[in-house]
């Protein structure tokens, strides 16, 4: 019988036996009948005294869990027969509880490689996040130990639901980097970009309302529509991103509720909105008075190229709300995005968060607001655009001398990924199944898109491994994908169609 | 001409010179036809090359903003006439964008008392709060610099969205000393137990469904509830907690999908659930298949009595979600809680996680496991136990010295907050109008109720402010208690029932 009891509980010694004996009984994993140790021998297994253990078998006896005889010790009852109710206890059928359009489990394709990710022997070009040795982590037992010393127990306790005002300001200061001029009454911190948009779909999207996205999109906000049981209305890009022409048509006839775009080196496409596209996406937003989504996690991570204004600087009526994070640069595991947006759209995603989180995490706020403000941010920023160019350059290069026929592959001016096509006739889960055997991950591009694209893509990541892993990895991946190529046609559709499912 | 600009943005010099411009000119600051400075002379005020201010001119210019004519310099053009589209852009209405349902505006008297509470000059008994000076701050630089040294930025990174597995390992170790035995997987962290609130009714709540709560229970879960557009269906309370008999004619005949009950130290009552009636809400739950929400924030704060076993600890079929949080003991701003719950609800509850914010700050689960492992957790436990022990009993002798008649309080056994009774011929409004004169707020008693309850009812918390400030706090209330009682009957009941409107 194996007991666990905590001496500095506040629980009495005694109630924590009787209430681990009972968890053991109704666990079954003391059937009925079974004799419990004689009072002394447990007292001394557990280091307590004997009182304390007749004390806590009294308690299971009062509760009717166990009898006692003279001579017989003490053993486990069955249930008691007003517990049984009208018969056996039915267990709960916890998964059929979920509400219709909860989260589900992803895809097994997405299951296996998130699995594979975590191997050490693995390389990773799956993931979306910043290269960990580069982090600028020396300088933050400095930043803590100030902000004890200067803000004591504050950096500790409950903050505004809109964010630290220091770092709201912090936040519009670094916005001015981007062209961006806001208030930090216009500023809503968010823990991480994927509340940001999680807010957005909660306050302006019931069941059924329709969301304009990019073909593709990133698929963590797909996701999150889809949650919010929208309809996802694809709309197509090109190497100027997404077609303003194509846009048009859809908002005449489908009126979105909301255009979600990531017109600044996207995810997981690399592409960049033209500036005349922007104008021409909010002069539709304008004559159809669709509010604008826009999401920038990349922008600073330009390598090359003139900077384009975001959709929010361009913004002159109030229609966009703009998404950006610190977790492509600084900290992911803080967990720190932010909104800015019209101040009526911050009141309303206030609220709404208020009830999600109360707000995000005041330490993590001062923290990021002291990288900020020492110029530590910046300086950072300088350090990985540097390193960033040099890692996509290696694996443009590596790709250019490696990758086989029918295999394309973008270079995107900044941001976090290269995207890559290749011919439908090649298996995407062989793909996968073959890159597992070569230990390279990817990322698919199925789950990117809203309907089932014409080519295969798969997206790269070229900011979390160095340029020599990075080397080796797309080696494999075409070695994998060679691999594939010969293999049968396992996924291809056929040629006279669908067939019926009997 | 206000401009700023940042040397260290990737962002071309000229470009931000420009994009701020055009900010300017977008927000209606540069009426059309306004002459901007001379490039020489805004070259000179924001310590740039000419060129620099050329580019950004010649940017504006392509861009359609200005117009330059020799010898007349460069002025602010209109809207170009495509921009303008039909007609004239229509502000966005954002605060009718907002879905039904979507989290609303608190009752003006929630916000008044939200405001009051920040003023210096009043003393809150309104909040729910920790005592801020107790917090053990003194051992977080140290903690912070070892995990430092030994984890380096893993603990800046991401982490599963469970939760990192040493917390909630350190987690089921705490449960142990409430009596509950489960493992890791049975665990779910959260960003506070406020997320925790959310994620159950996202996931197991659709618009609609039947909650069964406690009358009076938590203002922040019933507004959860009500967000998911759940029928919130009120059972009476007494000393004893939630009437169990009055419950069962509820599940009959109006079948909720939950029962939500805070059974230990309940806020806002401070009740304690008996034993007896755990057993029966339990088999309550066998009997009608509905799973149990326990939310046990305050259960570690026991001042007196014999601890009663948690639903959790007492369920034996795996019917019970059970929360808990750190914010009522350690740092409310690093946003921790907990869930223990069956482990395929833990599951699709992480799944839901994942789309709301992916995980919680890994740094605040590292800190907190530190706290725990090093024992330091259960050692702040006795320290504010004895204190707030002290405060409950200056609250209450408060009370009972200075009361007046009709004016009833409990003394609860543990928790953060004593509940208060009047007779409802006092004025709710009234009594916060003369408590903001007096300087002292409290948190009213309707926001915990479904429907209307039949007396008037407050609840003082007795944890954050120190004994001294208690009493004054009181014999303040007492004063504006006075006056309240004194005035008009403002928002009494006609006799004669609702008028009609007309």
């Amino acid at each position: 019988m194996d007991l666990r009891i905590n001496r500095k509980s506040p629980v009495p010694l005694y109630l924590q036996i009787s209430g681990a004996i009972q968890g053991l009984i109704l666990a079954g994993r003391l059937p009925d009948g079974f004799l419990l140790p004689p009072e002394r021998r447990l007292a001394d297994s557990l280091g307590v005294n004997r009182t304390t253990v007749v004390n806590a078998y009294q308690q299971l006896k009062a509760d009717g869990f166990v009898a006692a005889h003279v001579g017989r010790g003490t053993s486990v009852l069955g249930p008691r027969p007003e517990e049984r109710g009208a018969g056996p206890v039915q267990p709960l059928p916890w998964l059929q509880l979920a509400r219709d359009g909860a989260a589900r489990e992803p895809d097994p394709l997405v299951r296996d490689l998130l699995a594979l990710t975590e191997r050490k022997d693995v390389i990773s070009l799956a993931v979306g996040l910043p290269a960990p040795e580069l982090l600028p982590i020396e300088a933050l037992g400095r930043i803590h130990r100030r902000l004890l010393a200067e803000r004591g127990a504050e950096i500790f306790l409950h903050s505004p639901t809109e964010g630290v005002t220091a770092f709201r300001e912090a936040v519009c200061r670094h916005m001015v980097s981007r062209g961006i001029q806001c208030g930090a009454s216009e500023v809503l911190i968010t823990s991480g970009s994927q509340q940001a948009l999680d807010l957005v779909a909660r306050t302006y999207l019931a069941p059924g309302d329709a969301v304009a996205v990019e073909e593709p999109s990133y698929f963590g906000a797909l996701a999150t529509f889809r949650v919010a049981q929208a309809r996802l209305l694809g709309v197509p890009c090109d190497g100027d991103g997404m077609r303003t022409d194509l846009l048009e048509n859809l908002l005449a006839r489908q009126r979105p509720r909301l255009i979600y775009t990531l017109p600044t080196f996207q995810n997981p496409s690399g592409s960049v909105l033209s500036l005349e596209r922007r104008r021409r996406l909010l002069e539709l937003a304008y004559r159809y008075q669709v509010p604008v989504l826009e999401d920038d996690p990349y922008s600073d991570l330009r390598y090359g190229g003139d900077a384009v204004p975001s959709l929010k600087a361009l913004d002159r009526n109030g229609y966009v709300i703009y998404l950006s994070s610190f977790s492509k640069i600084l900290f992911p595991g803080l967990r720190l995005g932010w909104i800015a947006a019209p101040r009526q759209a911050v009141r309303q995603l206030a609220l709404t968060k208020q009830l999600v989180d109360l707000h995000s995490s005041t330490l993590g706020q001062w923290m990021v607001e002291r990288f900020i403000s020492e110029g530590l941010f910046s300086r950072h920023l300088e350090a990985v655009r540097a390193e960033y160019a040099r890692r996509r350059d290696a694996m443009v290069e590596a790709l250019q001398s490696e990758a086989p026929e029918g295999f394309t592959w973008s270079r995107p001016e900044g941001g976090f990924y290269v995207w890559c096509s290749f011919p439908e006739r090649v298996s995407q889960s062989a793909l996968l199944q073959k890159a597992a055997e070569e230990h390279v991950a990817f990322l698919p591009g199925n789950a990117s898109f809203v309907g089932e694209p014409e080519r295969n893509h798969l997206r790269l990541n070229f900011t979390y491994c160095a340029p020599d892993q990075i080397r080796e990895g797309v080696s494999r991946l075409v070695r994998a994908y060679r691999a594939a190529a010969a293999g049968p046609r396992s996924h291809e559709r056929p040629a006279g169609g669908t067939p019926p499912i009997v």
